[in-house]
């Protein structure tokens, strides 16, 4: 019975951007007062924010989604609640945007200072999870953003009854109608025409899978913040504290074993190997990892394996994100060793050495370039909760703009601001 | 008789990763010692960069490309002296990678700071000038970052010999082989290649005009930094000076006429239009700069032209980069009226307002976001060598990563370094 709406995205995109022209001067108090209106209308449309979910749900359990993705889509009263934390949270945050720095006088008088301003429309394309909606509107809010949301077709009606609530509230404090825009259809034409609309975007946020990734990259038109594929290392040197070396590792592999700072592959020096690699079979076969190993580490393994359940590993195994109670094991010279393989098979998002030796130390910090680099740590602190942001919108893995954990001022730029008395260039 | 050899990007690209990996812990002793033999060595090799050029310049000649462009083509004992001093100045700029900045410690004890790094692997797509390609290179290498240059056509062979002299000095100092490399082919294809190498190259930065920028970010799955087209305005506010204001409007469109931050439209408070558009008009006329003018402005203007010549505009001539002696002129009702007209017309690189009033100053540098904005200062101060960054590679409008001119820190990017004592997150 129901005729879609045809989506205007040339109009969202005009829209988007008259609405961030008054988001940018808007002061931190009118923000706050947006952002705790929303807070109140996540609560208070709970119920119908929940009946969406049960369409969704019940759409995605017809559909045969595995019980791990229809948790990661699943809303009840509680995480309701939680999200409107995270958004009064969001407004208790400081708001990077309007500070001037690197201010200066120039020789001839000219005063020059770098301004704090939002960076305009952003696009975030995303996968599965409804909360990302409030994630990414709240913050876009906050520096000033305007957003234009394109979730998962599997959470349409809950995206939709989410975008409801903040919009309702956005309208209630008089705020620009514009701020927050979803766009309200599955048809998958409409995220290449979104990563085309260079006319008004300014930046395009994807989070999800690395197949979305490459298509942002390979069809946008507008800059792409790529990232959230971790293939992560650690390097366990020949003086590394080997008790303490098993807690890190378990850290970085079991705690969360989905997500994209988790650990991939460890490394060990020869010296290690035959001491430490059976040790790490044991722990992980305590934590139900499997091993997929390669040469001498295979070797070893084989001889020792501590209950542990020990693959050999295939020619690709070092390239994967195994987002999965499996970890790669392989045997390295050396700390050069161990670089040389984060160069090929890294995707430079959190790499770390364990180790007591300064020089090894000081080398692999010097020549792994990943978004974080760690010693003696899990490689599960590069998150921006963790790093003290406050906040995260993605992680980023590129070298442009922003690396690692992006918060809010990475959802910021700069403009230069120069006064001058009528000067002209000599 | 000549054999043209297939160029390999893949190979080049591969190859530049790898020299860009040593380039990112040389010391910058070492890294200047290499600048000093490269401007020795253009010094050395003025003939045979001369003679080559020769050869451009004779074939330009032949096709018929202006004065302008094969004044911009030609090198002589004189340009070639001031590349090398050029390359000496850069040795001596202060250099930015390898420190550390925002450094803190986290509650749990973890040490983390973000350390400045090398982009990489950046590739650079020009048009007409040789001296560019000594530009890039020397501000890559200050930075450790590994270039792949790609310049016109016209400067092929004049390009081949820099590059000779370059990469001549780089193996006399034992420096990477492929920490530039140039491609040698005039095949356009080539750019189209060169824009997907983004499994090696980290940055693409054109310099050129619209239609290069347009290709880059339509074709390019690596970030582009987007910039040097400036649609540039001054807005004379009812409360200027006028005859300062004259001054600085003469210099930003009168100075040199041909750059991206000269001033293209002249937007004049309503209060102002009687009094200011002759004396305007008088002083362009002095200038040899020809008026476009609409509306009220095109009636005060025709009334008394002070001897200028003064054109009805035409519907896109306030979209003009003019690159020549050419000004639009419109008159706005307020300050309100010359953002709005910014905001349908600007490319958001360089945009000033001329007045005494400090709310209409403030409400101005508050809502125009251009890469810089100016109070009572001519437009042509948007530069890396004004601004002090010492060096410019490019001016970017885009959002993300810089804004105005990119000097050496813009060429850097940053890790986390995350020193823990074997620390596991919670």
């Amino acid at each position: 019975m129901l005729i879609e709406n045809k989506i205007d995205l040339q109009a969202m995109g005009r829209a988007a951007k008259v609405s961030s022209r008054q988001l940018g001067t808007l002061t931190t108090l009118v923000k706050n007062r947006a952002l705790l209106a929303i807070a109140d209308a996540l609560e208070a449309q709970a119920g119908a924010i929940m009946a969406a979910n049960a369409l969704d749900m019940a759409d995605g359990r017809a559909q045969g989604l595995s019980e791990a993705l229809l948790d990661r889509l699943m809303l009840n009263q509680k995480r309701i609640a939680a999200l409107a934390e995270d958004t009064r949270r969001v407004a208790a945050l400081p708001d990077p945007v309007g500070a001037d720095f690197e201010s200066r006088v120039l020789p001839n008088g000219l005063r020059l200072s770098k301004r704090r301003i939002p960076i305009g429309v952003i696009g975030v394309i995303y996968e599965a999870r409804p909360n990302v909606t409030v994630d990414v509107a709240t913050l876009c809010l906050k520096t000033g953003n305007a957003a234009i949301l394109r979730g998962g077709k599997e959470t349409l009606r809950s995206n939709i009854a989410l975008v409801n609530a903040i919009q309702g509230a956005l309208s209630e404090v008089g705020y620009p109608a514009n701020a927050v825009q979803y766009i309200e259809s599955p048809d998958r034409a409409l995220i290449g025409e979104l990563l085309r609309l260079d006319a008004y975007v300014d930046m395009i946020i994807p989070r999800g899978g690395a197949a979305l990734h490459k298509l942002c990259r390979e069809q946008s038109t507008i800059p792409v913040i790529t990232g959230g594929i971790g293939v992560c290392h650690l390097f366990v040197d020949a003086s590394a504290d080997f008790v303490r070396a098993l807690d890190v590792i378990e850290n970085a592999r079991v705690q969360r074993p989905s997500v994209c700072n988790s650990c991939d592959t460890v490394l060990v020096h020869r010296d290690a190997a035959g001491a430490f690699l059976p040790m790490l079979a044991e722990r992980m076969s305590d934590c139900s990892v499997e091993l997929r190993a390669t040469g001498e580490a295979l070797t070893v393994l084989t001889k020792d394996a501590r209950g542990a359940r020990v693959i050999a590993a295939g020619p690709e195994d070092f390239d994967q994100e195994w987002m999965a109670l499996i970890l790669g094991v392989k045997v390295v010279d050396d700390v050069e060793g161990a670089i040389q393989h984060i160069y090929a098979h890294g995707s430079e998002h959190s790499d770390g050495i364990l180790t007591n030796d300064w020089r090894n130390a000081t080398r692999f910090v010097d020549a792994i370039n990943s978004s974080a680099v760690f010693v003696n740590a899990s490689t599960r602190f590069n998150d921006g909760g963790q790093f003290g942001l406050g906040a995260e919108v993605a992680v980023s893995t590129q070298k442009l703009h922003a690396r690692g954990p992006m918060g809010l001022e990475e959802l910021t730029t700069y403009k230069w601001v120069c006064l001058g008395d009528w000067h002209v260039r000599e």
